[in-house]
């Protein structure tokens, strides 16, 4: 006690005492994750509001052999960002470290620190006249330092890439205190180890990313959107492929929605309609950009007209107006929070290749009705990836609390579809602590072994977010 | 010498005797790189022909402690391929892993071992109607593999990207024989680290590459090519930015070339001819991809206009023929040889933010002329990526050796003003044993720091590719 006393008296000489919470009330927020799944106890949590701070706080864990667990936005769905329940680990907060430390349109990048939101370095992007394309339902909270240390994904990666391809360069903190300064605004740079992607995506268990210099796109000038009504997920492909080929890099989402979920949107949504006449067992949401003023409706048009006189669709509304393309999108956006009222949820965030997907959806579901018939799913999200959450909700009426309780199971029962497409079980959230157990299960064990020797490397004592991803 | 023929008879029985070269006439043209600044000896040549064989020999040389030299097409700028002086070092040469492995246009990827030529890559994206779109002067030599290990850039960055960003995934034999598979046909995937792209660009110093997964694109249906003449760099960039904002992504390539570099080509290529009425101080080239049959010749044309009154170029043409079209680009590939015959030439691959271009160019040209007066600057390369082949050619009837000899002195007059602009010493060539020495002093010791505990926790023994990189 009168150690961990002394050390916190050091981290308020570091970070000031206000920015060293120990009050269960004012800690209790940090303990906790969105969905629920995961809640700690912390020794405390730290505030650090500077990467200098940050060094210094590591520094003083790694003298003292205090774990850290960096946090974010809180935003993140595996439980990486939480603490485990020994109560003997820091929290180190990253949300004062909020400066955008330049924007540089000239070189098409920006400097912004972890702690900065994802709607704020947009913004930051828009206000020269540029798009950080990088885009997620979150992004009012969640933080640039999350979306890099888990690899966010989002609606917008057809076209952008993951959080990863975004990123030009990262600070890190390592493991000892030292700075590592690989921020950078060039676009080539062939000058050693990948060191930047090495951190990102590591979920804060190889070094605390601290800043990073992000890439700045051409804005677009005009947005397409139509919202298609079609028989199955196969035929969503060759809508995809369709499109691709007309217009390549600029077809910048295409999103899929199972009808079961439009409906589930419906009843917890007031005031969210149906954009088609007749309901249709899927949809997908597909956007085109262009820096063309004139925009992409016309041959946006012919395509739809082109697909619906070959059966690939069965009906499609263009939006007319930027109400209607938010109408369109908020019924995607919608889609995660339109489950809770549905009882008990449990989660896959899969990836198998592209043309894969039909027959994982088919294979999955009917794996999942022989499983525990009743159960719903809601199969939806970033097609033109191959990234399906694919969501089971409850039979109607089922216990909730019996119904979690399989997660593991039911988790089992998809995810050995995924193996045989050979798939990801974790396309864009993460491992965290969730999936650290399935981890093991499914990686190639020469990569689990590779993985270990680089955390061995650059975290020989374990203290950074120990218990996550490995 | 019988331990050396014992080994010789281990790698025998792996590969086949004939693919185990010893004879000083077999082995000869491994030993050289295309710049003739490194040669080396060798204990041995071993081509294996499948990973399986690749993974026996490095094994073997892990036990017998024999280092290895990974080599692709040899056609490496900075003798990254080629083995040091001692005769020790065994050269393992992976142009027998020539293997299309599978193309699966349905997940827009396909898998190739590390001997595939990039013509050969690229010739079979092309034969399902895709494009694989790495491209660069030495395609018809240079291997996937060594793209790969130097993560290659080429002509074609500015809208998809460097040779990392054109994976999904590689095949890995590490330095104790065990075989990595991180082959992957997904788009997105987050189950722990980054390890791919920890191996590419790594320059073989911290595994071999045996096979890759690469990223297949919507082909484009039209080409808009065109060939300015402009005052200055500024202008260049202004123009850029311009295609930029109004295309997007759509403009795919985007290169500089300066008037002497012009000049050198009508010299050295029988029959080139300039495509311009007068000559002018710089030429861009530059290229708009388009999934449009109709193509962007309409909208550039009306771009380059509106260029032309703001004064910003002074004249352009535009590709009306295929024929024309290659005749532009072969102005701008011929320029690296049509300095061979300018006598001795100084070589810089070097990187600044986008902005930085024309304040480099002209401060690294003064500095130059006060180090050297007569020295001939041809500066020419992919100003989308900022990204500048600033070479050096001798003062006209200097004496090339002597000339040669200023290497170090040279680099260091013209490295000193990338180092104030934030800039790469190797912007796509890499670092090899030509950059090895600069390496240590203008990278972020830290880095170097992280980069050698990489080094050691994946290659303790030190055995795969010594001496180069660090």
């Amino acid at each position: 006690m009168k150690e961990s006393s002394a050390f916190l008296t050091t981290l308020a000489a570091i970070v000031g005492a206000s920015n060293v919470l120990t009050d269960p009330a004012l800690v209790a927020a940090y303990l906790v994750e969105p969905r629920g799944l995961f809640h700690g106890r912390a020794l405390a949590v730290a505030r650090p509001g500077s990467t200098a701070e940050v060094a210094a706080v590591v520094a003083t864990c790694a003298k003292a052999g205090v774990a850290i667990v960096p946090q974010g936005g809180d935003t993140g769905l595996v439980g990486g960002q939480v603490p485990d329940a020994s109560g003997q680990q820091l929290i180190v907060s990253l949300r004062r470290l909020n400066r955008i430390r330049e924007v540089d349109v000239e070189a098409e990048a920006m400097i912004v620190e972890a702690g900065v939101t994802l709607a704020e370095a947009q913004a930051a992007a828009t206000a020269v006249d540029r798009l950080f394309p990088l885009s997620l339902a979150s992004e009012g909270s969640c933080t640039i330092g999350g979306n890099l240390s888990t690899n966010a994904g989002g609606v917008a990666v057809l076209a952008y890439g993951n959080a990863r391809e975004l990123a030009l360069g990262v600070e890190v903190v390592l493991a000892d205190g030292r700075i590592a300064n690989l921020l950078s605004k060039l676009r080539k740079d062939n000058t050693g180890y990948d060191l930047k992607d090495l951190f990102i995506g590591a979920e804060g268990t190889l070094g605390i990313i601290t800043a990073a210099s992000l890439k700045l796109y051409p804005a677009p000038r005009a947005r397409s959107t139509a919202f298609v009504g079609l028989a199955d997920p196969e035929r969503a492909l060759a809508l995809l492929r369709m499109a691709r080929r007309r217009f390549g890099q600029a077809v910048t989402s295409f999103e899929l929605m199972p009808r079961i979920g439009l409906e589930f949107v419906f009843a917890y949504a007031p005031g969210s309609r149906d954009p088609l006449a007749k309901p249709h067992p899927w949809y997908t949401l597909m956007e085109l950009s262009s820096q063309d003023e004139a925009g992409l409706d016309e041959p946006l048009t012919a395509l739809l007209g082109e697909a619906l006189d070959q059966g690939t669709i069965a009906d499609a509304a263009l939006a007319a107006t930027i109400q209607q393309r938010g109408a369109f999108w908020r019924l995607r956006e919608d889609m995660s929070d339109a489950q809770k009222p549905q009882g008990g949820s449990i989660k896959h965030d899969v990836s198998v290749p592209l043309g894969a997907v039909p027959a994982f959806l088919s294979e999955a579901s009917a794996a999942v009705a022989a499983f525990m018939p009743g159960a719903r799913v809601v199969a939806f999200g970033h097609l033109g990836d191959g990234n399906i959450h694919f969501n089971v909700s409850q039979p109607p009426g089922a216990d909730k609390q019996a119904y979690l309780e399989q997660w593991g199971a039911m988790n089992a029962v998809v995810h050995g579809v995924v193996a045989r497409h050979s798939g990801s079980i974790s396309a864009e959230h993460g491992i965290g602590a969730l999936k650290r157990e399935l981890l093991k299960q499914v990686k190639d064990p020469v990569a689990l072994d590779v993985m270990r020797a680089l955390k061995r490397a650059l975290d020989p004592a374990g203290l950074l977010n120990p218990g996550k991803v490995l």
